[in-house]
Order: C-alpha cells, then structure tokens, then sequence
C-alpha cells in the first residue's frame, strides 16, 4: 500500500510511531496529484517544493497533535497564508490574502500539511464551474461547489479536504465522490477568512475517507462534547428513515441507497423507523432560496459597483439587481424563511431523542449528472443547511456505471460529537466494510 | 465656517456644485486631527500624504455618486486595502490585509476619501481598550468598541464612520458621543473583512451628524426600500416609548433624556404612548451574552492554538477555554438563546406597525462612565443586536458635565428604510436645532 492510499487516521498512527515519515507521505502525495491531475482537475494550486518543504519541517518537529503530517487540501474560496485565494473568479487571479482563514489556521497549528487549494464553483455560488472532473467515472460532475476537495480526497489524491456548504456545495459532493463528509452545526466552526455568500447558510465542512478521520479534524475545532468518550451501539439504535419532502426530486438510485441503508441498518440491528417531518418543513427549500439570493445581495455588491464588474459572472449581477429572481426577494419573504427557519429548527431538535437517536436522509437526488455545465441539484440538502443541524454524509455503493451514491445522517443543534459517535456504529454496516456495492434502481 | 465642520450631507452638496474641492475638505480634516488627536486620541493610523493625495484624484473624477470627497473614518477592526488593520492587538501590529472589508469597498466605489484607522477595543471584543478620550470631557470614555469612530464623528474630526455592535459597540458610543448612528438590520450590510466575533450578532454600522448623513450611506449600501421616496409625518406617528426590561440599569440621565425626548416628540405632534415588552424579552439579555461567549469560543480558537496565544489578552483565553464563564455555555444554553431570540423577533415585528410606528429606548445606561477602564454598559443594546432589529441613534442633549445622552428609535427587521424616514421626522424635535439643551437628572 503507498502512502497516499492511507486514511488519515491509519497514517496519524504510523507517524506518531515513526514508521511513516512527513516527507514520505508527502512524496507520495505530490506523485499521485502528478499522476491524477490531468485527468480529475481537483487543484487549482498546488506548489510541489512548498510542500516538501513543510513535511520536512514537520519531520523535524514532535507532533503537537494527530493532525500531524497529515495531507489537507483547501477550497479556493478559504485563504491561505502561503498560497493564493482565486475563488475561481478573474477578479481574484493571483490574490494573495496575507493570512490564514481560521479553519486553516486550526489545522495548520495541530500540524496538518497544507496541499494546495482545491478548484471550486465561483465564489462557491454559481457562474464559473469548476474544470473538475468525477474521480469515479470522468464523464460526470464530482458535485459542487466544493468540487475539487470532493475529488481530490475521493480519488485518494488527499487525505481532508475543506469545503464549504451554503446551499448543498459540501455533503453532495461527499456523495457524488463516495467520500464521508461533515458539515458541522453553522456556527461552530468559525468561517473567518471564507468568501461570504449568505451569514445565514455559509458553513465549514471537512471531508475525509473513514469517520475516524472525520473526527480527528471535530476534536482540533473543539466541538462541543467531542472529548467525552462515547460508545453508540447500533443494535437498538432508533434510526429515522427521511425521505424528506423533497422525495419526488430523487431519483431511483438515491431511493434505493438510502433504502439499502436502512436494511443495512436493520439487519446490524438498529430500529429503522419512517419519520415524516410535518408538513411546514416544505417550505423550506423555497425560504434557502430566499435567505441565498436575499443576504447573496449584499455580498456581492462591492464588487458589483467596483470597476471590475464586467469580470463578475451574470449570476451575481443578477443577484444585486435582484430582478432576474422569480419571485423577486423582498423583506417580507426574508423575514418569512428566516422565521420559518426558526420553527422548523426548534420542531426538529425536539423530535431528538424523542422520537429518534438519528435521521438519515438522501445526500444527493442520485447520480451525479453527466458533464460539467450542472454540479446537480441541492435540494436534499438545502433545508439541512438552513435548519443549521450537523450532516454527515456516509457512502452506500456505487450506480452500474460506477458513480458513487451516499446518504446522511443528521442531528440537533450542536450534537455533532454524538453524531460523530452514531456514525462510527452506522457506517461500517452502510458502508458494508469499504467494499462499495452497486446499488440497483 | 472650516470644511471639517460641515455635515457629510452639506459639504455633499458643496462638492456637486464645485464650491468645496476635495482637497480643501481635505486639508481642512486633517488639520482639525492634527489638532485635536494629542487629546482624544481617536486614531490608530492616518497616512496624511496618502489621505492628500487621494482627495487629489477624487478632484480630477467626476462624482458618481454624494458620497464623493466625503471624509470617512474606518474601525480598524474592519480591512482596508491600504492602511494596516491592527485590531488593537499586538498580534496585528502593522498587519496589511491587503483587501478591502465589502463595507469599505462600496463606499471607496462611491468615492469616498477614507481617512483613516480608528481605534478599537482589542478584536472589537474585550481585553485593550482604546486609548481614545470622550471629546465633550476627556476625563470619560467616548464608549466602544468603536471609541475611535464615535469620538472622531463626535469631534467634528471626520464626517462618517464605520463601527460594529456584537453587544452595544456601536450604538452606545452614538450616544456618548453626541451624534447619530445606525445600526442596519442584521446581515444587511455584508461584514466579509470586518473581524468575526459573534456571527449571530456581529453587525456594521455607521455614525453621521444628521440623518441626511446616515441617510448617504444607507443608499449605497441599497438597503431595501431606501429609493422610495416616503416623507413622514411627525403628526400623529406613534411612537412607543419603551423602557426594556433593564430600566433599572439606566441612571437618573439616561431616563430623563428617554422621557425627554418622549416630551419633545409630543409637543411636536407625535402620539408617545408606553409601550411594554412581553416578559419573555426579560431574558434576551442573558441570551446575547451565551451568544457572544458560545460564538467567541470558536472565533479566537485559532490564535488560542497558535504560537503567539501569549499575546492575546486573557479575556479571549477565557472564552475559548469557556471555564471562567459564569455559568460556562453549554449547547443547551445556545441552542435555547437562540430559539428565544426566534421567537421574540417574530413577536416584536408583529407589533409594528400594529401597535406603534416606531419604537423608542435608552441607547445607553446613562452618562459615559470617568476614565477609560470601562466603556460602558452594552444592556440596552445586547437585546436589539440579538433581535437582529435596524436601530438609529440621535442626541438629546448634555449632562452638566457635557456628557451627551441620546436615544435610540428600533424598529422592524429590513424596515430600515422606514426607520430613516422616521428619524427625519422625529430627530429636529429630539435633537432641539442641533442645539444641546442641559438634562436634569
């Protein structure tokens, strides 16, 4: 096994016992970027001599935390100290912000190497997509708009990646490139440093290739109750099968991963149960697109009235003007979603642990679809990012045409470490032991 | 008359009609600092020569719109492209973003002459005061945060600023400082480059010396509605004049600048009526504080994990190690601050304009506390930051010490527009002509 095909769990381990040296895992790293990038495009910069340079600091250097050496790729919308910040826009070619966004900072102080940044949908709104390409099968999007981080740890070219999630840019792509996902309660993580879109949505995610790698990164970010050691068995455990309001958006693949789950999960003894969230959750897609395009206005107005304008994208000219939306965003239906938000945020964390431990729901409408002009549709999880509640995205299989397929589990409010520890008791039964299946329409 | 004395919206007119060159207003401005700065101390940073030559060009530009030649101050915890941004912290000594915060750049796009840096509390937050002295009586604090904005416009030293409030950092220093404030609705104006504390709450502001002045602004940000013309009527508005829940934290001056004005605003036509809020408002107070604090802990955990924590004032140790917090904030206490929040939101806009126009409160405990330990109280201002509710703060009058009082009008989420057109109405009988009359205790 080479270097780069580790977890970033099983190589923390190796490294803490000096079996595994920075440098090594870094070569190995850079070799199969070398390798892979002119097929998947997941790297919008990556300095080869930059990063031997910083493993081999890090080799000198008694590992402050298990992050250590590990390979960490960055969404070109999130600065960085030492690389350029180009958000996939002309505005921002070359940009060197001059300092660290803070989930970068985080990681980079427990030691994580930083890669390269990963190519993202502009702005991670819309406009420009990303050059990326599917690991999986090339013909097809990896998602968006964190499509680079997505592919890049899918295609085992690094260990994490961050991404960000406004609409559904983070825990589809988890789906589509068969990788697990975190987007962690909005707020926990601050997103200083992060392009602004919608202060309402925006929120840091991390991918990785086991659960245990997605918790390495939740202990660094200090997560409420991440420390309290916590074993959930799956038998027993009552897991909420969602279709979600939104069912009739998926198509059979995703129907029938998520329904494989659930006898996955049955037949390792968890309790599946239907749960219907009541019927007000259905106007919450529609109040994302309200809140998305209603802050979307303020975001991008300076650049809208700075000389640069004519290298702005249509979508976001169209998002200030505010006139191409249908309907039109007023304050009226501002107040509306963020009210609406409000109850459905309050109605879902009390149905936990009431009624459920844990609701699992479709990551994605299905396949990722076939080109690059669409990173698909966000509408599984949309309402998720606006009810605030930590999603983490598992892989159940793949289509007949090796296109991966996922579901997510979801929480309350600030339970992302008792989410964490009811991902370690479902996935290895979702995930049937790494072995992906193909899952049949 | 000097240059430097005229309302950002008089020397607007002047500059049109090429009766006042940028350069004199200019010149003018940096004089009044010159002499005035060994006393208040408003400022972290002003380039003179830059701020010269800047106003040259903006006399060789036709004006694209009123703000042109307009002198602004800019918190520095809010980025500029060409002035360092410091955070009153040592671990931004002479830092260089080398961007733009969105709220500098749409003003700089309308032509603005940014004038400088003004000084802040560490991170807009706790720890390092500003050095900054009250310019009605140095013996007290001008309030803060943002001390530098509030004094600098309160000293006739520059005609606008920006400020934030994450509690009362914005608001409190309009009133202690003798001018008029806004504080838009929450998340309105894009905060992308200004520091991140409390996402929830953090919110930028502006400070003029009329509301023409706050008016200038608020148009180039495009807060809704601000194109339609509206005039209102002072006869007949009701105004609600609304003693909070924390009434018993206001001193002998602060209720009689409140009941004051609510005479004033009667004798000029408007309907006052006491205007009570439901209990539940009793704990938003304690909520914005489990906000700030709950928020905070992920907001300085980066530095907190990097080498130079020794340089961080132990106010923000404390929030990230979230031990010295009484009580400590747990999930429970955010989730719960959040969802009252929710709820008394929706509660307070249903009751204007059902039960009254506007509403009408103490923007500040009272008179600017002696010395500069501490600047002030932020109670009657945490609970409308936490509403997320556009409040406009206008002077009444002086204390026999000349310490200004002031008042604050709030009103709905996104009817800031609204709000503006009333404080037209209401500000030339609160505010008596401009001139200070004395209140009595």
């Amino acid at each position: 096994m080479e270097p780069y095909e580790l977890t970033a769990t099983a190589a923390s381990k190796l490294i803490a016992e000096k079996k595994l040296s920075c440098e090594e895992l870094a070569r190995s790293t850079l070799a199969r970027i070398e390798e892979r990038e002119p097929v998947v495009k997941a790297w919008s910069y990556v300095d080869r001599d930059m990063v031997i340079r910083k493993a081999r600091d890090l080799d000198k250097t008694p590992p402050k935390t298990p992050l250590h050496g590990l390979t960490f790729g960055v969404k070109d919308v999130i600065e960085t100290v030492d690389m350029p910040t180009q958000q996939n826009s002309p505005l921002y070619a070359g940009h060197q912000s001059g300092q660290d966004a803070a989930c970068v900072a985080v990681v980079r102080h427990g030691g994580a190497l930083i890669v390269g940044k990963t190519d993202t949908v502009e702005f991670a709104s819309g406009g420009r997509m990303a050059a990326t390409h599917n690991p999986h099968n090339g013909a097809h999007t990896p998602g968006g708009s964190s499509s680079g981080s997505g592919a890049a740890v899918g295609d085992l070219q690094v260990q994490l990646a961050f991404g960000t999630q406004t609409g559904g840019s983070h825990i589809r792509p988890a789906a589509f490139n068969g990788i697990y996902g975190i987007k962690p309660t909005h707020g926990a993580v601050s997103r200083e440093g992060a392009k602004n879109y919608s202060h309402t949505l925006d929120t840091i995610g991390w991918y990785g290739r086991s659960v245990d790698d997605l918790e390495l990164v939740a202990r660094e970010f200090r997560l409420f109750g991440i420390d309290a050691p916590e074993t959930v068995a799956l038998k027993g455990l009552r897991v909420g099968l969602c279709r979600t309001p939104y069912w009739d958006k998926a198509d059979g693949y995703a129907k029938a991963a998520l329904l494989e789950a659930g006898r996955r999960l049955e037949k390792a003894g968890a309790i599946v149960v239907e749960f219907d969230l009541p019927a007000s959750f259905a106007g919450l897609d529609d109040a994302q697109h309200a809140v998305i395009y209603g802050e979307g206005r303020g975001a991008f107005l300076p650049v809208y009235l700075g000389p640069q304008r004519h290298l702005l994208a249509q979508h976001f000219v169209d998002i200030v003007e505010n006139t191409k939306n249908d309907p039109q965003i007023t304050p009226k239906m501002l107040v509306d979603a963020y009210d609406l938000a409000a109850r459905c945020r309050m109605e879902f964390d009390a149905m936990i642990p009431g009624t459920v431990d844990v609701v699992m729901a479709p990551a994605s409408p299905g396949e990722p679809p076939e080109g690059l002009s669409s990173s698909g549709n966000p509408v599984f999880n949309a309402m998720w990012t606006l009810l605030h509640v930590p999603c983490l995205a598992i892989p159940v299989g793949k289509s007949p045409r090796n296109l991966p397929l996922g579901i997510q589990l979801v929480g309350p409010r600030f339970a992302d470490a008792r989410l964490i520890h009811i991902a370690h008791a479902c996935a290895p039964a979702i995930h049937e032991n790494n072995a992906l299946g193909v899952i049949q329409a």
